[in-house]
């Protein structure tokens, strides 16, 4: 029987504990002969307490040998005053980055049951089902120079540079026209090229690639700030949208929070495919971030960590089987009325992250 | 009698038609003894139609002297091909930059009578009054190198650079503080610190001023995916917005549309005061755009438009009686009912942009 390696990074805040219930669900895979084989290591703030680095070189290199990463969340508070290239997220931006996780899915996705929580007219929100295709490894992410310095005249110069090339822009646009042509066969691509070159050359580097390749799908460009705009106002005229790195760090987090259901969300951020295996490098991680307000206190859901888990099931094992049971679980489980706070409907009782996890298991 | 001399750009899409109205107003006030002098030109696509270019040098030196600029908007898709250089979007842009308009104000205002034709529940937005204050003459807009090249192996490559010195955030900084002490005293400085070199700066320089100059405000720094969010989620936390000219031009557009008052919000865009005279360059627009899906039809709202004069008058011309009575005499119009189909509420008769640019004057 085949193993599967994963690497469990619970990060900081809210990290740990919505990993410990994922640890839960692993459990109950193994019992019944999934073969997974499971490290855990720091990353993030926690890292930097123990090794003065958001990652050491010893946990790169147990995520490049791992099948699948899964990552809980990192920074806080604690950790606003630590020099910038050691600060949590750099963590996380050298995963991305060394791995070449450059497209990063992130489904914004509804559930009816929750529809009330969202800020948002239960009718512009129900039913809303869409993917965020964020461009992962490229842009003002890392381009350079990124600098600040001290200018002769005492004052201080920031710089950062936003840089995509051709061949950047093609891959991640693929990943966008296949993802759509399993859903409702729509692709939106978001840049500011009114205004920007990199927003030049990816709207037609996107405009290529789909007159080449996928000529049946539909194809629309909307401008970043019109794009935010019209998911605020209407999210359900969209089925998959493809972005920059920055663009696409602010656009998920728009439709994230559009679905009254942040706490639910898991996303994935997948390389490219080795010719050879045919393997993917995968990091799974929730949308939402470590919640320091609330971390210790088992009050955060565990269902977007676990869904992230499930992900990680589908697209880097292949085991769809195993993935559907576990969707199936957590439904019963939300449709049972066990619910942490954020989710919780009027008059009910809000359970705790592990009765969450605990539940799942039975569910299982 | 002081003679006040307006620049009138109207633009393209429904720049023209909003723009006829706001004549009406300032014939009316000039009927009144109110010393304006117009003139109007070309910008855009229509300027481009024209003289190939997307503002004259004749024009730019008209709107230099001018003690104010009424902008309509820019831009369409009969535009789409002309060259980057000369796109309807890089008259406006040059238009900030050689006026100096490094101060870009944008209320998001929800009216009561039209919280209703926002996407978000009514108690999430009525009563919503927020300024997002934008830096308009800096970042990733006009950073150098912004190229478009193609390398020796065929690939092309897309450059845009953000920069920021300690001078331009400075001088945004204090706007804000100083509205928000006009205001609800509180200052939210928006950036992505964790992520950019510029955002690192941003932050810095915010606190610094804060402590030596505006330590009686209350200031919040929020991570510019979370103040995204946290616009969908709960926008009436905030009172001020300070941020950079990329996530400006983005959180605006979201707060706007939150307000489901798009055709309602005027803007300004200022430049440093003279010391000699007192003077500042001014630009005001409406927060929406040419709409060339409607252009030409008498379908388009010109109240954003017409308030964009109110805030010349006020903040140009000094007539705060004026502008007390124009605003006066737009609420009344609204309240009586008289609104264009973008805000008409259900079962209302929708009227046309000529018919709400009459019904104002007639209030006056
Ligand atoms: C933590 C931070 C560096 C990260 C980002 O900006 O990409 C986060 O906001 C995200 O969206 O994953
Ligand atoms: C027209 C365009 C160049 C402009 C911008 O990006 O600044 C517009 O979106 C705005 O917000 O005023």
């Amino acid at each position: 029987m085949a193993t599967h390696k994963l690497l469990l990074l619970p990060g900081d805040g809210i990290g740990p504990e919505v990993m410990r219930e994922v640890e839960k669900i692993v459990g109950w895979f193994r019992k019944r002969g999934v073969g997974f084989e499971t490290e855990t290591d720091l990353v993030g703030g926690s890292a930097y307490d123990a090794h003065k680095v958001s990652i050491t070189d010893a946990a790169m290199a147990r995520a490049d040998a791992a099948d699948a990463v899964l990552f809980g969340a990192v920074g806080g508070p604690k950790w606003d005053g630590v020099p910038y290239e050691v600060r949590p997220e750099a963590g996380l931006l050298r995963l991305r980055k060394e791995l070449g996780l450059f497209a990063n899915l992130r489904p914004a996705i509804c559930y009816p049951a929750l529809a009330d929580a969202s800020s948002l007219k239960r009718e512009v929100v129900e039913g809303l089902d869409i993917v965020i295709v964020r461009e992962l490894t490229g842009g003002v992410y890392f381009g350079e120079p990124k600098e600040l310095v001290t200018l002769e005249n005492g004052q201080q110069r920031a710089v950062d540079t936003q840089v995509y090339t051709t061949g950047e822009i093609e891959r991640i646009t693929r990943v966008a026209f296949d993802l759509a042509k399993k859903r409702r066969n729509k692709v939106s691509s978001s840049e500011k090229s009114n205004v920007m070159k990199t927003g030049v050359l990816w709207r037609q580097v996107v405009s290529r690639i789909h007159k080449a390749e996928f000529s049946d799908v539909a194809l629309e460009h909307v401008l970043a700030d019109n794009c935010a705009m019209q998911l605020v106002k209407n999210p359900k005229q969209f089925d998959v949208i493809v972005t920059d790195n920055l663009f696409g760090d602010i656009l998920s987090d728009i439709a994230a929070m559009l679905t009254g259901s942040l706490g639910m969300l898991p996303s994935a951020s997948l390389g490219a495919e080795d010719p050879q295996t045919g393997k993917r490098k995968a990091l799974y991680e929730p949308v939402h971030g470590s919640a320091p307000d609330i971390a210790g206190r088992g009050l955060a859901n565990p269902i977007a960590m676990i869904g992230s888990f499930g992900m990680a099931l589908r697209y880097s094992f292949g085991l769809l089987d195993e993935a559907d049971r576990l969707d199936k679980a957590i439904a019963n489980v939300l449709a049972a009325g066990i619910r942490t706070k954020d989710i919780a409907g009027p008059g009910m009782n809000a359970v705790g992250t592990q009765d969450v996890g605990d539940a799942i298991v039975k569910e299982l």
